[in-house]
C-alpha cells in the first residue's frame, strides 16, 4: 500500500486488486489455446460491469488497424459510449485478416453479449498476438462462454493473465481517491511488451472505475491521461496495429456526476493519470527482454512539447538502451538523441545527469555543454540499478516531460527473432 | 568488374580502387592509437588532390554537431568550395567537447595544411568514434604529419582502414563513366556502422572524382545522390553527431566544365548516385552485428515521398529486423511498419512479397490486403540469404523508393552495450 499526493495535496491511496476493485465489476480469464502451442496460460479475458458504464477509448494511430480496433470503435459510436463488457483474447492479434477478421471480432462481441444478455454494441473487443492468422473461432467462442460463467469479483488476476503475451509479470493496480466526499476506486490491468511505441494509446490496457462521470468528461480525461503516460513510453519504436486503452466508469460509487466544469474533475483526471502512469511504467519495465526501467526527465525546454520529443527520443535510442544494458555511462549518445529529436535546443546550455530513483546517487556528466569529469564507478552503480534516471536540463525555458523505456538486451533479439513458433 | 547501365542506357564501369582511382588524388592512413586500446589499426586518414578541387559536403542534421562538422562547414564557406585535402581520425568523434574540441579540429586542419603547404581553409576535417572525450592531440598531430609523408596513389585502402570503427570490412569502390567523350573516374571510401539513420548525410563517406564541374552543379548533384542513397539506409535509427559526406572534384579528367544546364550533368548525377548507393548498401550490410542486407522496395505509393517514408520505416523496424535475423516470415510486422510510417496507404490494397536478389525465388504473403497461403520453407530459404528483398506494392499510384537496412542481432547489443571500453 502506498500513499501518493496529487498537486492539490489530495491523497490517492494504492490498494490491492485490479479491474474488479471498483464496485460493480467482475472479471474472468480462461484457457482455450488460442495459439495451439499455449498449453496452460489463460488466453480469453472478460471484464463486466453489472450496470451500463460510460465508456471511452483510445486506439492505435497505425493506418493498419486490427479488426477488434475497428469493431470497438464502431461499438463505442453505436452504443453512444454506454458499454458493459470487454472481451479480449491473446495469442492472435486478428490483424491483417481481411473481412473474415471483422466477422470474427464481431462474433466475439456477439458471444459475450449473448452470454451476458447484452446488445452486441455494448461489448468492446480487443486482441493481441501474432498478426495475419485467422482466429480459431471453434475454440474462442466456447472460451467466451466459459469466461462469462467464471466471472467473479476476484477475477482481475485471471483476466490480467489472459491478456499477457511475452509479458514476464502480470500487470494490475488499483487506487482510491475521495471525490465529492465519496471514495472512488480505479482499477486497471494491462499487457506489454513488444511493439510498444504508442502514439494515441498503447498495447492493451483496461481501466475500470466506479466514478459517476459524463461521457465527454471521461473521454477528455482519458486523452489527458494518455498524453502523460502511455504515449510517453517506448520499448522498440513500433506502433502496433492493436493498441487499445478502454475505460469503463459505472457510477456505482455514488458521487454526484462529474462534468468538465465540476471542481472534482481535475481530481479525477489526476487519479486517472496516476493509474495510467503506473501501468505505463510497468509496461516499460517489462519491455521484451528488458532488465531495467529507464526514466528520462527533460526540463528547461522551450515548451512541454519539445520536452516530450526530447525525452521520448532518448528513451527510444537503441544506442542509449544498449549502453544502459551494459551499465556503460556513454552519455554522448543521450545528448545525440536529444539533438536529433526535433526539439529546440542549444548544445552549449545542456546539463546532463544520471541518478537513482532515491535521489541519493547523482553523477553529472555534462555542464553547460561541456563534458565534466565524473566518477565512473559511481555512474556504473547507478546504471546497475533496476531503475535508471536520466535527467537532461536544457536551460531554455520551463517545459518539462518524462518518458519511460527500458534497456536493449540479447533477450529482446531472441524473443523477436522467432516469435511465431 | 561489373558493368551497369544508367537510365540513358549509358554504361558505368566498375573498376578497382577507391579515392585514389581518379586522376590527381593521393591518400594515406597511419596508426597513432587515437584510442589507447587500439594497438594496430590505422586511425588517421588523409586524402589529397594535387590541384585545388571543387568541394561539396552534406552533414548531419542533428542539432548536436561535432566540432569537425562545424569546422568543415566553415572551411567550405571560407574557401568558396575550393579545397584540396580531407583529414580524418577514427576512435574519437570530437563531439560534445566544447571549445577545446573546436580548437582541436582546427589544429587538425592546420597540421594538414602546414604539411601540404595549403591554407587551413583548404582542408576539411572529419572524426568518428566515442563522443565526449578530448582528442589526444599529442598523438594526432604527429600522425597527420606522418600521413602527409605517406601519401601515395595506392593509399586508398590505408585511408579506408583508418576511418573504420566497428566496421567489419573495408569499404571502397570506384567507377568510370564517359562524359563529353572523356573518361571520368569517381572513387569513394566510407565507414559505418552504428548510429546510422541519416537525415541529410550519413556517417563518413568521401568521394573523389576527376570530373570538371561547377561548384553549384556539384553541390546539387550531391544532394540528389544523397537523397537516393545515404538518406535511404538505416541501421539503428540514431542520427549521428558526425555524419559527413564530402566530395572533391579536381577537373583532371579534362572534360568541358559541367554546369547544371550541360547535357552531361544528368550522366554525372547518375554516376554519383550510383557510387553513393553502392557505398550506402555496404554501410547497411555492415551495420553493427548485421548478418544480412535488407532491401525494402515500396511501389505504387501516392508519391515518391510516401514510398520513401514507408520503405525506411520497414527497414528501421526493430521487430522486422529481429524477425529477419531469425529467418521468420513474420510479414505482419512489415505491414505494421508501413502503417505507422506516415505514408498514405489503404491496407485493403496492399500486396506483399519476399524475394531473393536474383528474383528466382519469390513468395507472396499478402494480396489485396488479405493474407495468402505461402510456402513457409521457401520463405525461410529466401530469408536465410545474405540479401533479403521485401517488396510492398501499395497499388495507389506510381511513387516508388528503395531503402536498405540490416537485421537486428545479438551482436548489435553486444557491440553497443560496452562500446567505450
Amino acid at each position: 500500500m502506498q500513499q501518493f499526493n496529487n498537486k492539490a495535496g489530495q491523497a490517492f491511496k494504492g490498494i490491492d486488486g485490479g479491474v474488479t476493485a471498483p464496485k460493480g465489476f467482475l472479471a474472468a480469464g480462461v484457457h482455450v489455446a488460442v495459439k495451439e502451442s499455449n498449453l496452460t496460460k489463460k488466453d480469453i479475458a472478460l471484464i463486466y460491469s453489472r450496470v451500463p458504464a460510460v465508456a471511452a477509448g483510445v486506439f492505435t494511430t497505425n493506418k493498419v488497424q486490427a479488426a477488434p480496433v475497428l469493431v470497438s470503435k464502431d461499438h463505442l459510436g453505436v452504443a453512444g459510449g454506454q458499454c458493459q463488457a470487454i472481451v479480449v483474447n491473446s495469442g492472435n492479434a486478428n490483424a491483417c485478416t481481411g473481412e473474415q477478421g471483422l466477422q470474427d471480432a464481431r462474433a466475439m462481441a456477439q458471444a459475450a453479449a449473448s452470454a451476458l444478455k447484452l446488445q452486441e454494441e455494448q461489448v468492446l473487443v480487443a486482441s493481441t498476438g501474432v498478426i495475419g492468422l485467422p482466429l480459431p473461432m471453434d475454440r474462442v467462442l466456447p472460451g467466451i462462454e466459459a469466461a462469462a460463467a467464471a466471472l467473479s469479483a476476484e477475477g482481475s488476476k485471471a483476466a490480467a493473465e489472459a491478456i499477457m503475451t511475452t509479458d514476464t509479470f502480470l500487470k494490475e493496480t488499483a487506487i482510491q481517491v475521495v471525490v465529492d466526499g465519496v471514495t472512488v476506486t480505479l482499477g486497471a490491468i494491462a499487457k506489454g511488451s513488444g511493439m510498444i511505441h504508442p502514439n494515441m494509446a498503447t498495447m492493451l490496457s483496461f481501466v475500470t472505475t466506479d466514478v459517476d462521470i459524463a461521457p465527454t468528461a471521461l473521454q477528455n480525461a482519458v486523452r489527458q491521461a494518455v498524453g502523460k503516460s502511455f504515449n510517453m513510453i517506448t520499448v522498440d519504436g513500433d506502433t502496433s496495429t492493436n493498441d487499445t486503452l478502454l475505460v469503463l466508469a459505472n457510477g456505482e460509487a455514488g458521487n454526484r456526476v462529474i462534468g468538465e466544469e465540476s471542481p472534482e474533475y481535475q481530481v479525477f483526471c489526476q487519479a486517472l493519470t496516476h493509474i495510467c502512469i503506473e501501468m505505463a511504467k510497468m509496461l516499460a519495465r517489462d519491455g521484451e527482454g528488458a532488465t531495467k526501467l529507464v526514466e528520462v526527465l527533460v526540463c528547461g525546454a522551450q515548451s512541454e512539447k519539445d520536452a516530450g520529443k526530447a525525452a521520448i527520443s532518448v528513451a527510444k535510442s537503441s544506442l542509449v538502451k544498449a549502453a544502459i544494458f551494459g551499465s556503460d555511462a556513454n552519455w554522448g549518445r543521450i545528448l545525440c538523441a536529444v539533438g536529433y529529436s526535433g526539439a529546440e535546443m542549444d548544445p552549449a546550455l545542456v546539463d546532463l545527469f544520471l541518478q537513482n530513483p532515491e535521489g541519493d546517487m547523482i553523477q553529472q556528466m555534462m555542464g553547460q555543454g561541456a563534458p565534466l569529469t565524473f566518477d565512473e564507478e559511481k555512474a556504473r552503480q547507478i546504471l546497475e540499478g533496476k531503475t535508471v534516471i536520466i535527467r537532461v536540463e536544457l536551460n531554455q525555458g520551463s517545459g518539462k516531460a518524462t518518458a519511460w523505456g527500458c534497456d536493449l538486451t540479447y533477450d529482446y533479439v531472441k524473443i523477436n527473432a522467432d516469435y511465431r513458433t
